[in-house]
């Protein structure tokens, strides 16, 4: 996991999550054999190089691949890929190679819709290329999507968060009413600012092992205080 | 009037205007001795050099001192004071010795509340210290006002509107209701892809001095293309 000594020495780990999540069609609607599954595994955890994590654990059922990574969560649908991670890791790194991927294994060749999104980091400064800045973010995701609109909601010199999603322009009538029918939400629980001798419990102090600390905590541990409780997706 | 040179060559100036809007107060309360309109003209103008800009004209009624700028416009009442301004002016470097001349000559020793707002620029890259970005310009007014809260409204790669306004803090159960009274409202009309034949209208070609101009356009002829109809403040 990696972890970042600050100006003043304290060891610091951003725990603030980027979240990519990317829907994939067929230009010639002819999508019932594509299925984002086929890509094979040494080629995801090759990708992961690039977002600067790997995997840790994988369960499936018929729905979606899961992985718990060394920086959160990635989750493989038949058509929608999901990709959570924490710390200094280059998500946006890997779009151009997944895209190539998703060609080549999958058989999808269009995105259809796209999410990205982040709170505001605590150390920007911290963060490798191009996460230091939303507007790098940004200019990046517009490399690829002609029609993608940045928002930041909440307040920029507090709490705030940034979403990227595809927002047909105006004029592309053949788009202008695509989007995602399926039900979709996500609840976001972030937790800064906890009491100390409670999060005692998940240092190497008070466990001994990696073994025991799962046992105490009943799931991953890190180096650093980290709790994870690994998102589910139907 | 200020222009800038593209990396293209072509002439280019920045619509774009910039909206300062401070409201003063006393802490004591005690603040029907004072008035901005206080202040010297030659003090004004001294400030106005910071900006970038001078007076053209003055008009003034019972409410107001209203000033057409060379780059837009100056409001002086009581206690609000408005300047907004476009091309690479630099307003907010004037908050300093603004502060310093409302102590000192209209007797306010607070600031009730700010409004600095204006839309995204064609060419950040022309402005000048600290307009290049929103987040430099946030970082100077934070140095002020430890309450500030700054927005962006609409798409960040697109059409947005930044706005930096006081919001006091939670606990802060002093200032928490504090907050202008009265009614307020603003319109802006921006106006861009016009067509060249009607804006030829407000160029040197069409018009062979600035007093034909003035007569043609019924206000302010400047180098460039750029008809100025000057907001009115009851």
């Amino acid at each position: 996991m990696a972890e970042s000594e600050g100006s003043n020495g304290v060891q610091f780990f951003e725990g603030v999550e980027k979240l990519l999540e990317i829907w994939f069609t067929r230009t010639d609607g002819n999508s019932k054999q594509c299925d984002l599954r086929n890509i094979p595994r040494q080629k995801l955890e090759s990708l992961l190089k690039i977002v600067r994590c790997e995997v840790i654990s994988f369960i499936h059922n018929d729905q979606v691949d899961a992985y718990v990574l060394s920086e959160s969560s990635m989750f493989v649908a038949r058509r929608r890929f999901i990709l959570k991670t924490c710390g200094t890791t280059t998500p946006l790194q890997c779009l151009k190679p997944l895209m190539l991927l998703v060609e080549q294994y999958a058989g999808f060749d269009e995105v259809e819709d796209v999410f990205y999104s982040r709170k505001n980091f605590k150390r920007p400064d911290l963060q490798m290329n191009p996460h230091q800045a939303f507007e790098q973010e940004v200019a990046l995701l517009d490399s690829f999507f002609k029609d993608g609109a940045a928002y930041c909601l909440g307040t920029v010199n507090r709490d705030c968060w940034y979403l990227y999603t595809l927002n047909p322009l105006e004029g592309d009538n053949k788009k202008r009413h695509r989007g995602i029918p399926e039900p979709d939400q996500t609840l976001e629980i972030l937790m800064s600012d906890l009491d100390p001798e409670v999060m005692a419990i998940f240092t190497r102090e008070e466990s001994s092992s990696a073994a025991e600390a799962t046992q105490l905590s009943g799931d991953i541990w890190f180096t650093s205080c980290a709790f994870m409780l690994p998102p589910t997706v139907v």
